[in-house]
């Protein structure tokens, strides 16, 4: 398979743009990620995008995307696959790139869930979140579902809601220093833990924010990649997992089967071991998923997760850092864009160049979960260094 | 680039299917194509999948299909592109395979239309076929849009509203004999003519029905194609083009810049000329459409589409019959299976088992036109003789 790298990584802050519409969101993205390709980068340049949203209320996606970036001459292909989006994207462009159809390709990823017509949307959209037919008529909106397994998952493990809390307060403390992020600012264990309960034991402090924005990165063929940047990151794998979408049948509530098989999927691609892994951007929408997933994704072995909280391994100055950027949940999440931008984060991280740079940071992995839990996709890149 | 081949396809009829939902037109495609699977098929043979669809108000569209096919192991990357979303599954599984990522891979395309729930959100998800800031606010909706295109058409070229119906009397004459289509019964040039205006020029017959259905195809690389038939359908070129979504940006409206950038691809892909087709589906949304697109495809030289309508040309019997299937006009369109239908009547008119059989078919090209104008995909295959 031919090689295909990030040469070019950029996206708006995650913020509540009112006054922002998604084709004045995206060409920002664009704008930033192109500026970020060494040796630059002409529009023309471009063959093809995959762009990942949602949707919008401002027409037909691919041809919003075009209109908006003025570039009505490339093919766009708009992915939805719930929060996965943006990372289905990268794998849908890499496996444009590889087959060798093009040797250049834009992927961008877009969301805006703070606006009125867009909210109303949502709420039609929801149906793309959940099971409708049983899970939703017993109550199994989002925050409730990942509830029955973050509960399990504290029955089932030496875990508690004290390391819950210490996900919040880890992932704030590093996205306090994102000026990218949406919510800026340090919590302390005492206010997730006493912080007003959303859905038991999820409290305020352990959901992710709604949020607008935009990511974009440029992806090249390694025969082209020496004419944009000496310092390519290398997309080493891609994994893409499903699982049943209704809870009934999921037979173990500690586990996301979907994850399992993303990452095995793209470790077997990349020819890496999670021991590999320098950096990782973890699903965030609820705490309790990233700390299920460290156990998912091979970081930690079945319920010992909270152990790498306690020895601050993921933390920024641990062996691990998860969620430099802040995660989904200081950063926040614009589902379409949210995986784009866990990319942009590890471009930057694997360059060096990172707000909370990790040091000598070789291998990132961005993982996002969505569907509740039916879907997942990981993506594994790797530095020029 | 590996070469790619479908080795099986099937499709429900395509009706109003009242008493199925999603969850049940999906298997009932893919029983009905992997029964076309010459030396048989194993779900586990199955790599992964690409599902085009609107959406379903079922849940998350690609969780939805690995339950409704009992197949949580492959990834299901769900893709929207309008009109043109089959077709650009086909053309992102292609790229999938032809990386070498994937062997074997499904291509599943289904929506529902006649049901209150999805109606209600395919209210919300018209947004995903018109602009909403400008178009709309104007009266632009659907057919409105296409008329604009039409008329002015009419006025610059000899065309007249009699080879508007000549388009509706040709695919309702094909379709009367296609089981799986939705208005199975011919009309006179006179019924036509004389049918209720929907926008003018367009009236009832020159419009396409709502319907619900499903179809799939099974895409395998050349290296292991020998296990699946000894007669497959290769995939010689794909292609996909975009223009802008509002029409006040559109400078020519006797032409679709989408169709022209998205069949220029797809036959520099193929290595294949415009003459060398032998059999197409077009898409005929409005009977207008399909006049134009013989320009845009080039099938036939500038305002001289409705020649090939005088001569008989694109009738069964003619030298190019193009909707031999009867189309969207009398099979019906649910957005996301049109696409891949067009594709399982071309595999069967490559392979010499079609209902309306065009004698010594070899290549055939199918194309769409969506988001008003604003996207279009065209695929090209040739059969094994």
């Amino acid at each position: 398979m031919r090689k295909v790298a990030v040469v070019g990584a950029g996206m708006t802050p995650f913020a509540e743009h009112f006054a922002l519409g998604m084709k004045d969101l995206l060409p920002m993205a664009f704008a930033e990620c192109a500026a970020t390709v060494d040796k630059g980068l002409r529009p023309a340049d471009l063959q093809a995008a995959w762009f990942g949203a949602m949707g919008t209320t401002d027409g037909p996606p691919s041809g919003v995307l075009a209109d908006a970036l003025g570039l009505p001459e490339i093919p766009v292909t708009h992915i939805e696959n719930s929060c996965a989006t943006g990372n289905d994207a990268v794998r849908n462009a890499l496996f444009g790139i590889a087959s060798g159809a093009v040797d250049v390709a834009l992927v961008i990823g877009a969301d805006k869930l703070r606006e009125t017509a867009q909210k109303n949307l949502l709420g039609e959209w929801g149906m793309l979140m959940r099971d409708t037919a049983w899970d939703y008529q017993l109550g199994l909106f989002g925050p409730a579902g990942f509830a029955l397994h973050v509960n399990r998952y504290l029955y089932e493990s030496p875990a508690t809601r004290a390391h819950l809390a210490m996900v919040a307060v880890k992932n704030h403390r590093h996205g306090a220093r994102n000026p990218k992020a949406r919510l800026r600012f340090e919590i302390t264990l005492e206010q997730a833990l006493q912080a007003p309960i959303v859905a038991d034991p999820l409290g305020v402090y352990d959901c992710v924010p709604q949020s607008d924005g935009a990511a974009a990165l440029v992806l090249a063929a390694e025969d082209v990649v020496d004419r944009y940047t000496d310092r390519p990151v290398w997309v080493r794998g891609v994994g893409l997992g499903l699982d049943s979408v209704m809870h009934q049948h999921k037979r173990d509530l500690t586990t996301f089967p979907a994850t399992v098989r993303a990452a095995r999927a793209a470790f077997a691609m990349a020819g890496l071991r999670p021991s590999d892994v320098d950096v990782a951007e973890v699903h965030d929408f609820f705490t309790g998923i990233e700390l299920i997933s460290y156990e998912d994704l091979g970081f930690a072995d079945r319920f010992e997760a909270h152990k790498l909280l306690e020895a601050g391994v993921t933390s920024i100055g641990g062996s691990l850092p998860v969620n430099p950027s802040g995660g989904l949940k200081s950063k926040g999440h614009p589902p379409g864009a949210t995986g784009v931008a866990q990319c942009v984060e590890l471009f930057e991280q694997l360059r060096g160049t990172a707000v909370n740079q990790v040091d000598g940071a070789r291998i990132g992995l961005a993982h996002n979960l969505g569907g509740p839990t039916a879907v997942s996709a990981v993506t594994i890149l790797e530095g020029p260094h």
